[in-house]
């Protein structure tokens, strides 16, 4: 991606390209729920008296008892309370296989070699909004982008040190000092391939969508474990923690307008043309109104973590750029998160202003050493959508870990009851930990990844 | 500052403004030690044989005896082994007097009223580059712009919690709240006061330099107690440690080329313009050649924080945005640090390309609640430019605290004597806690700040 491409892309004023010859129209991304529930049977809440869509009545999804998923994790998953006709909740998990590229002498050469050289796993949650289709085919292609990205570094992957030239010539003699001292670890290379991932995802999203003409997007909380480490990379506002007796350790960060007001509010100050008038870039503790006319009143900018006052001008009145404390924070109006796949033909109703200038859909990526851990047979890691943490907090989930697991060590089933009881949790049971037994009403999904004696399974080659 | 001033003054094609006629230039900044230095004789390093400037043999200053800085603070100084013909780094410290705003009931009116009404303590380090100057303007100006900004918002600080208008008139009833679910506290408007007064420096700096026709930067690392919590605001790559018996806690972050790398490759990807096509936004371990043309080597771009392979194009070779690593670190391969005060007029070498555009005057602010700490004897905090940190670990500095203080609790000199011991540290001194008795031979200034039975004095009002 060049500035150029931004500028054209979302600058007006610039020229455009050609529009494309319009092509036949793809088919629309059928629904589906995740591959792994096939031959599932969906269960009521526990209590449920009948099969309406009240909130405390929403059929729990897992995987059927027979098939197994990736480290014996569980997943339960509920739709919404009629939110939406479908649950925008999507998932993935399985194998990751990476084959070896290797090449010639003179030449780059690669050969598709059929056995897997490095075997990671992969388990991925994806929270669509404006429609499923993003979410399906997040669900539907991230992992064939991240293999390919890793397949595309493999050679440094496995060397003790990334080489400098991925060939492994040494052009320069100093090179594997140079590389030492930026520091540069084969976990790099895992986190430049998410990175990479993420964003090629993106652009087969935005081209399938234009294809069938279908719109939307999705966040992305994606769990990749590889040479003995656990990956997490997320987009968006799902979360992932690790839960073990003495510690809860945060995985994930999340990304919403809230916590990205500082780089959203730099970008309309570089481009104010993206705003077209029609909103202030500036934060208040609420949108102004006529008599604040002329008012000192509390502000923040881009370059301030502090506030401050400014007396209050005709132009301050437009609807802020980002509005709203908490959940209900919103980007220009209209979106809750600030990260994630998609939404190339977002815009703000009723105008022309895009959405995706303003959005990432680069992950952060947390990397957690699973092999210095000292693993104890209850060690999770528990990955939701927002609908779970919305009404659970990280101490909540932890306490529901700690309460179940410890005394069901010979269930082999014990993961999958866990996630299915973390979602009951979300819709007001009696036994819930919420306060008050708060209630869910968003899509929830879940996976419950132990940790223990996993570790060595993904480090062979 | 606005976006259209920002295009105007840093980008090539936009109309200049008017230049301004030339006054009379205004006579140059004169070089002078801190003011608490007056009256001080210079002591040369113990065991130094002459006067000569061998490293070890530099004098180390210190107020005079008679003179007792806030708080009791310790303060010591040493000039650079002939970097430059002045000591660089500058100093201040102080009481800070902030004075009441009154407002009548229809208009707003300000009382100079002569009492103070909050009183706060305030220490500050510069550590300047190209010439002293903008050093010493910093320390000359900075407290004032802290003062103002401060008064100008102290209904606010007083209040239990901010009003959303300065004034103290509700427009909205349920304003309160507003202020309240975005969390704003009175050290919010510290933080911002500090935040704008920092910008209001670097304008003031800029003028004055522009006046006088001389040059330069400094960085600026500033504590300021107040109302029981001390802020430390830091933008440069000065340090300030918090030591207490069982802790070290770092109260700043250093802002350099390498720890900004993706704020700076994003301004260079938005404004391809400010390179002027002679350097390379792009990161690889080290400068790239002709023999690396066409192979795939390691990058990173200002989206990514791992690492990836790019084929090396013939842009690839010039000269990078950022080089060098670690203390080598260079911004256009010009200035060692990403964040401070001045560099107006800096440009690269024998070309027009300016540095100002990529550097940031606004500091990071961290906030120790001095209140809540239950401070022990020997509690101080540790500020000093970086180079002390050069050649002390903030463990080795820890260590020199703990093995010194507890011994000398009757003296009231003791946190002098620790600053010059701090100095003497860094002097390759055989009793000196570094591995092989390591030199800086940069400027170094220290302040040793004691926390125990201070808190209180700077929270009436």
């Amino acid at each position: 991606m060049s500035a150029g491409w931004f500028r054209r892309r979302f600058l007006p004023g610039e020229p455009l390209p050609a529009p494309r010859p319009p092509g036949p129209r793809a088919s629309p991304v059928p629904y589906r729920r995740p591959r792994f529930l096939r031959g599932s049977s969906s269960s009521p809440s526990p209590g449920a008296a009948d099969a309406s869509r009240r909130p405390d009545s929403r059929p729990v999804r897992s995987p059927a008892r027979g098939r197994t998923l990736p480290w014996n994790a569980g997943y339960a998953e509920i739709i919404n309370a009629e939110k939406s006709e479908f649950n925008e909740d999507q998932a993935a998990c399985g194998k990751l296989c990476i084959r070896r590229c290797e090449f010639g002498a003179e030449e780059e050469w690669l050969t598709l070699c059929p056995e897997e050289f490095l075997t990671g796993h992969y388990w991925a949650l994806f929270d669509g909004h404006g429609g499923p289709a993003a979410a399906i085919l997040a669900a539907n292609t991230l992992h064939s982008c991240l293999r390919r990205q890793l397949e595309a570094v493999v050679e440094g992957l496995v060397a003790s040190q990334p080489p400098m030239h991925l060939n492994g010539r040494c052009i320069c003699p100093s090179d594997p000092q140079f590389v030492e001292e930026k520091g540069i670890r084969a976990e790099d290379l895992v986190i430049g391939a998410l990175e990479s991932a993420f964003q090629e995802c993106d652009e087969v999203i935005g081209r399938e969508l234009e294809a069938s003409g279908q719109v939307g997007g999705c966040t992305a909380l994606v769990a990749v474990s590889l040479q003995g480490k656990l990956y997490v990379a997320n987009a968006g506002d799902s979360r992932a923690i690790l839960v073990r007796r003495d510690e809860i350790r945060p995985l994930s960060f999340e990304f919403t307008p809230e916590t990205e007001r500082q780089r959203i509010q730099q970008l309309a100050f570089v481009y104010p043309e993206l705003l077209a008038g029609e909103f202030t870039r500036l934060e208040f503790p609420r949108r102004l109104k006529g008599d604040d006319l002329g008012q000192k009143v509390l502000f923040r900018d881009h370059h301030m973590s502090g506030w401050s006052y400014k007396r209050v001008e005709k132009s301050d009145l437009k609807y802020p750029l980002i509005h709203g404390q908490g959940r209900q924070a919103r980007l220009l109006g209209t979106l809750a998160v600030s990260r994630g796949l998609g939404d190339h033909q977002l815009r703000v109703l009723d105008t022309n202003i895009q959405l995706k200038p303003f959005l990432l859909s680069v992950p952060q990526v947390t990397v957690l050493d699973v092999g210095q851990l000292e693993l104890q047979e209850d060690d999770v890691v528990v990955m939701a959508t927002d609908g779970l943490w919305d009404v659970l907090s990280n101490e909540q989930v932890a306490w529901l870990v700690r309460s179940f697991l410890p005394g069901n060590q010979e269930d082999p089933h014990r993961f999958l009851k866990l996630a299915q009881m973390l979602i009951h949790s979300t819709q007001g049971k009696e036994d819930s930990p919420t306060e008050e037994g708060q209630v869910s009403y968003d899509d929830v999904s879940v996976f419950v990844i132990p940790l223990h004696s996993q570790g060595q399974e993904s480090s062979g080659h």
